[in-house]
C-alpha cells in the first residue's frame, strides 16, 4: 500500500519551507555504534556538522593509481557517446562519469573497501549497497560549480528515496585548495528539510547534472540556514576523504585556477531504504544515476 | 611621431608569449619615494608581488556612507539605460557602475582622498589622474566570475595607454571572506607582459565587461606564472584596501555565498603616461572606461 502522505513534499508545492528532520542521523545505536572504523568523536562530528573530513585516510599509493584510472577514463570519454559522461555546459570537456563502480575493476573496489564502506554501515546502521557513484573532474581554468542543493531532495523527488539515510563520500584524487572551488557545505544544515518550488520536468537530468535549476533551495531559506550554520569548505591533500549526510546542503564554485579538482564520489544507501516510485517526478532516473539492485545482488554486494 | 614599435604587442600576433618587464613598478626615487602615505616595508612588498593589502584602512563610519551610496546607485541603476551601468550576464542584476567618481559626490571625493591618491602619487612618482572608476556589485548567490587577466593589456590594446605606469585600487565595501568570490592574484606576474592572441572586435567593450574572452592569457603562461608565484586571495573586513599594479594578473571565481562581494575600484594613471590611440583595437572606448581629461583639467584634478 503506498504511504498516505509524502514525508518530504517538495516541487509539487507553491511556497518554499524550512521544516526540522525528524530522523535520525546516526543510524546505528549501542554495539553496532562502536564496530567500525569512527570513533565517537568522529561519530558527534558527522552528527552535529553533517559531515566529516578525513585527511589522508588514502595513502599516496592509492590515490596515484586512481588517479591514473580517472586520466584514463577522461581518454577514452572524450570521444564516447556513452550517456553516463557528462560534459561541462559550456564546452564538451568531460565533467562527470556515472556509475564507474560498474564499469571498472578498481573503482568497484573501491566501493567495497572498507574504509568507506564499514563507515557507511557504521552510519546508516544496516548494509548498504552503492546508490550511485561517480568521477567529477572539475578541470583547471575551466570548471564550472554547482548551485547549492540538497542530494536528498534530488534522489527523493527524482529517484523514490523515501528517506535520510544515505551518506555521500568523496575521495579527494586532487589537493583541495581554497582556489580551485573546493566544496561548500552549510553546517547544520541537515537537520532541516528544504522543499523547493518547480515542478520537474521531463527527463530533468539531461540538463540538471551539468546546471541544476530545479530542487534548488530559494535564497531566504540558505540565507537562513547560512546564519546559522555558516559556510565550511574543507581544505586537504589528495587521499582526504569528505563524508556527508544525504540532506547536507553544498555547493561550488567555479575553478579558474591552474588547478584541476578531482575526485571519486560513492554515495552508500541502507538496504533499508530501497529506492520506490519517485515522489515528485514523470518517471525514474536511469540506472547509471540511481541504481536499482535485486535484493540477491545487493545481499552479494553487501558480503 | 609615432613610436616606431609597440612596447607591448598583443592581440594582432598569431603566438602567444610571455616577455620581462623592462619598466620599474615604483617609479619615484629617494625623497619621492619617501613622501607618501606607504612606508619602506609596504613599497617592497608591493614591488615584489605587485600588490599590497592593507586592512582596514577606511574606518566603519567611512564603509557605512560608501555602501548606502553604492547600494543607492545599485537601486537607480536598476531601471536606468545609462550605458556606464554592466549588467550580469546570466541577468539583469547591476554588476558595475564606471565613472562614478565623475557621476557622484561621495566616490569623487574619495577618488582625492589622499589614504589613495597620494599613495597613488608616491608609486607612480608624479601627479595622478583618474583613468578608470567603478562600483563592483557582485551581488549574493548569482555574482559571476572574471577570468584571469592583465587590466594593463586591455587599457593598452584598446585605451591606447603606452606604459605600466598605473595602479588599480580596490577599496572593499563588504568583507572579503574565501566563500565569497575574493579576487585571486598571481603574485609577480607584474613582472611579465603576457601577449594575447585574438583580434579586439569592433565594440569588444560591450560584451568583454560582462565576460572577458579577449585579451585573456592562454594556460600555458598562465600556469607557468602561476608554478612561479602561486595564487594569492587577499581576505579581509570592509575598509579594508587591496592595491595593485596594473600588469598584475588577476582574476575571480563567482559567488554562490549568501554575501554580496561589492567594492569601488579606483584606477590612477600618472599623468606623464596619457593615453594615445588604441594600439590594438579599431577604435578608443568610450569616456567611462577610459578617462581622457584635458592637461588642464588633469592638472585641477591633481591639485
Amino acid at each position: 500500500m503506498e504511504e498516505l502522505r509524502d514525508p518530504y513534499p517538495s516541487r509539487r508545492i507553491s511556497k518554499p519551507y524550512v521544516a526540522p528532520r525528524t530522523e535520525p542521523v546516526i543510524h546505528a545505536h549501542d554495539a553496532a555504534r562502536r564496530t567500525g572504523p569512527l570513533d565517537d568523536a568522529q561519530l558527534d562530528r558527522f552528527e552535529r556538522d553533517g559531515f566529516l573530513f578525513i585527511p589522508e585516510l588514502f595513502p599516496a599509493n592509492d590515490v596515484r593509481a586512481l588517479r591514473a584510472r580517472l586520466d584514463r577514463l577522461c581518454r577514452e570519454g572524450r570521444d564516447s557517446e556513452a550517456e553516463e559522461i557528462i560534459r561541462e555546459p559550456e564546452n564538451d570537456e568531460v565533467r562527470s562519469i556515472f556509475a564507474v563502480h560498474e564499469s571498472d575493476d578498481l573503482f568497484a573496489r573501491l566501493a567495497d573497501d572498507p574504509r568507506l564502506a564499514d563507515a557507511a554501515r557504521q552510519i546508516l546502521g544496516s548494509d548498504v549497497y552503492v546508490h550511485q557513484s561517480r568521477i567529477n573532474y572539475k578541470p583547471a581554468f575551466a570548471g564550472t560549480g554547482f548551485f547549492w542543493h540538497s542530494d536528498f531532495e534530488t534522489w527523493h523527488c527524482e529517484d523514490g528515496m523515501p528517506r535520510m539515510r544515505a551518506v555521500s563520500m568523496s575521495i579527494l584524487l586532487t589537493d583541495n585548495t581554497p582556489h580551485n572551488g573546493p566544496l561548500m557545505l552549510i553546517p547544520g544544515s541537515h537537520r532541516h528539510f528544504v522543499g523547493c518550488v518547480g515542478e520537474t520536468p521531463e527527463d530533468n537530468h539531461r540538463t540538471s547534472l551539468r546546471r541544476q535549476v530545479i530542487g534548488t533551495p530559494d535564497t531566504e531559506s540558505l540565507k537562513w540556514l547560512a546564519e546559522r550554520g555558516g559556510i565550511s569548505a574543507p581544505l586537504g591533500p589528495c587521499g582526504s576523504v569528505l563524508i556527508f549526510d544525504c540532506n547536507t546542503i553544498h555547493g561550488s564554485a567555479d575553478n579558474i585556477s591552474p588547478d584541476p579538482r578531482s575526485n571519486v564520489f560513492m554515495v552508500f544507501n541502507s538496504v533499508e531504504n530501497r529506492l520506490r516510485a519517485p515522489y515528485a517526478a514523470p518517471a525514474p532516473r536511469p540506472w547509471y544515476l540511481a541504481s536499482r539492485p535485486r535484493n540477491d545482488e545487493a545481499a552479494a554486494q553487501a558480503a
